[in-house]
């Protein structure tokens, strides 16, 4: 007995022992180690946001997240639509490595049987052994889990998942019209996207006017119920499924905004963003928490006046012209990032992978290559970020590649009007810097910056095992029992 | 002796009495009557600054004085080029009143007979009886002295001048090759602009790498000079040269901006400005001044990298779309205009005007047709301002017209590379708020919007007595005895 029960002791003192050691580790990561919340839109452009000058688009909040923190001039996607994109997010790495790029089918539909392989990791999973909780709220698009439930968010990292599966327009019903996507007089008929929460399909039409109103209350419930730092310090992923078309706002919002539906849309996203920052507020979060605003790829210019506008950017959507990569993207963090900045050294989603894992103290995965470069220097004004290239892919081919201020291409092809691309040899060659508009062919001025970026991209390629392909084959029709 | 000496006594006194007097109305007027501030820069575009957007141009200080104050999305000048634009900046007149724009030459040119007629009343004249001190320092180009003393800026109402009589580009030497004005690669011995301190030319060919900084240093020597009230309150127009082209930056700005010359031109302004503001701060007049920051018309396209950018707005410099007439608009006022506005509604230069009297306590001239209307319930936010129509000339032809959020066009033509405009009837429509690049005609869709704008017309039309044109007649070249 009373060796049992000192064994009982003993047993009981680790497992207290064990359980402070967790505590401590909790509590100090909590105080040590900031949250993170990466909020994307779908299709913004950027020329789309106040402070990136629009005139006619009402976005106060994201303008105030600006006056308050950095905006950033030369922040990259890296790819122009928007699976891959994602990828690269989430993994650090051009999606050439993932396999979730392609040529012909640019991005994962209904039926795909492919998405983000297991082998990847995301930044959910790198965090998660810091003690990060965990959320991803909203359009996913990294795999469908009704055709293979290994593509589910809580499969990558994510505690906790609520939204939809991938873009809204990929449900149609046999309602819509030809072109109904683009359509400014929408109706909820004509659509029957799928809402989740976790693996639960909760509501098929999803109400999209409600959408944006319900990710954000997901969001804020989420930081509030983390507010203690009990569970650690969390990561949320909150990526909207607008301005992406069909376009739908609240009645709050709807027909208020001079831009029309988009406006309405993208003023929508502007309150969610001040919701966000304001439960940060509340909860005392603020000055531990790094808030990252950025949209997935460009404007869809070719839904007219459904689509968003890249400014003094060339193209959008679908293009490796500026307008299709480079976005908006304003960083938060009062304290920590000194208010009003504005900076122009390039940065890209993928540094958010490096730079989140460094400032949670985790580990960046030392097994593959990673892409995404470590930009706290930036953010906290205390260096410069030095980066060889920035490579342009459009599908699994590298189209361009950013050198300093140059830019050069070996293909171009609008994003989505021209069936072909037009190879350049020699390259077309812009300094971005003088030229953010592409207008300016300076190759002919400036051959030895052609060597060093065909010495840049030999060195690039040589990195690049192209991942097995997960964007060409599909379940078959009828295999899955929801109509998602 | 008894007599004379009681009658001096009370002349004396009287005297005394209109002095103190005098000297009170000062005093009051010093403390009741903002200084005003007007910075205009010559040929930027829209989409030429940070906080308007632009990636590669530095504009630290301009930002800042958004931030602390307000941007106006929607703020237009009165005509497509810089003479018109001036003149009704200056009366609060659409230029055909006062006769100074024209079909054929646009701008007034080295030779040029005509000016600012003497019955025009411009805003220093107006100012003035309210005991204003009043400075013009820049460019002028209302009418070229040296041709007319009568269009010498101190015969309209400033009481100092420092500047150019006219653009940059229209002195230049035998050597000048042809396209000199839009090069890069700019020489000194092109162009012998002269540079004048009130009547006197002081310099011939100016120094144009210093310009901009010597009008600042004019400018900041004119507050500082003025900082004590005791000449009363003042108003100051600096006009800046450029980044009119040929373009010039002082060593200091030269080679420094990614956006290459354009960019070090513009970034020089900017410090300018930020020069200007910390003068005001210094004397602790920030809270007593009143300043607008703004262009006198749209980029000049044509010159390729050496002309600017409009953003997502249509055309530049010379046309009638919005990219020609809609500027940037800053507006600052610590403690009276709240920090980090935006202000959506239609204003433009003549505002100014109108907008300035009224703050100075003075008679807004009633014996003529004022086209600017009082915006201070905008820059204070205590109301709306409610304006029939804003009219878009080209020269002395309506080729425009905006009524609310809509703009029909009758007219069309590119700045400068199309001939001959292309009449429409019906009219173009364009609803500016959700299609500020002026895309997609919907004149279609709305009769009834039509129908308001011809009312709008024919009001407008009715106030209209075209000024007799000052931008025809030349004097004989070798009549005047510089260069200029």
């Amino acid at each position: 007995m009373k060796a049992i029960s000192q064994r009982t002791i003993c047993r009981s003192a680790a497992l207290l022992s064990l359980v402070l050691l967790c505590l401590t580790y909790r509590v100090q990561a909590a105080n040590e180690h900031p949250n993170i919340v990466i909020i994307l839109a779908d299709d913004l452009g950027y020329g789309d946001l106040g402070c990136y000058g629009h005139p006619s688009i009402r976005t106060p909040n994201l303008d105030r997240m600006a006056g308050e923190g950095m905006r950033f001039t030369d922040f990259y996607v890296a790819a122009e639509v928007c699976t891959p994109s994602r990828a690269a997010l989430l993994t650090g790495r051009y999606p050439i490595r993932s396999g979730m790029c392609n040529d012909q089918y640019r991005v994962l539909r209904r039926l795909s049987a492919g998405g983000l392989p297991d082998s990847e990791i995301t930044l959910a999973q790198a965090l998660r052994p810091g003690g990060y909780a965990t959320a991803a709220i909203g359009k996913w698009h990294l795999g469908v889990w009704t055709n293979n439930p290994a593509y589910h968010p809580r499969k990558h990292g994510f505690d906790f998942y609520f939204g939809l599966p991938h873009s809204n327009d990929m449900n149609p019903t046999p309602k819509a019209p030809k072109g109904a996507a683009g359509r400014l007089d929408q109706d909820p008929e004509w659509w029957a996207a799928p809402l989740f929460r976790n693996e639960e399909l909760i509501e098929q039409p999803a109400d999209q006017t409600q959408l944006t109103r319900r990710y954000t209350e997901e969001a804020v419930k989420f930081i509030h119920g983390h507010k203690d730092g009990k569970d650690g310090p969390f990561f949320l992923y909150l990526a909207h499924t607008f301005p992406h078309v069909p376009l739908f706002a609240s009645k709050s919002f709807s027909g208020k905004s001079p831009r029309g539906l988009y406006g309405d849309v993208v003023e929508e996203i502007d309150w969610s963003v001040g919701q966000v920052l304001e439960a940060l507020r509340q909860d005392k979060l603020a000055e531990n928490t790094l808030v990252f605003f950025t949209s997935d790829n460009g404007p869809w210019l070719i839904q007219d006046r459904a689509g968003g506008s890249a400014g003094l950017l060339r193209d959008g959507k679908g293009s490796t012209w500026e307008g299709g990569m480079r976005e908006p993207g304003i960083a938060w963090w009062p304290g920590k990032i000194k208010a009003g900045q504005t900076c122009h050294t390039l940065a890209s989603t993928m540094d958010l992978f490096t730079t989140s894992l460094k400032l949670a103290g985790a580990e960046v995965p030392k097994d593959r290559v990673i892409d995404g470069l470590d930009i706290r220097p930036l953010l906290f004004g205390t260096g410069d970020v030095v980066r060889d290239a920035y490579f342009y892919y459009r599908g699994t081919r590298l189209f361009a590649v950013r050198k300093g201020e140059f830019k050069a291409h070996y293909f171009t092809q609008k994003g989505y009007t021209q069936p072909k691309p037009d190879p350049h040899d020699p390259p077309l060659l812009f300094d971005l810097g003088s030229d953010p508009g592409e207008s300016f062919d300076v190759a002919q001025d400036h051959p030895e910056v052609l060597a060093e970026i065909a010495k840049a991209v030999e060195r690039h390629k040589a990195t690049v095992v192209p991942g097995k392909n997960q964007l060409e084959e599909l379940v078959p029709e009828g295999s899955v029992p929801v109509g998602n």
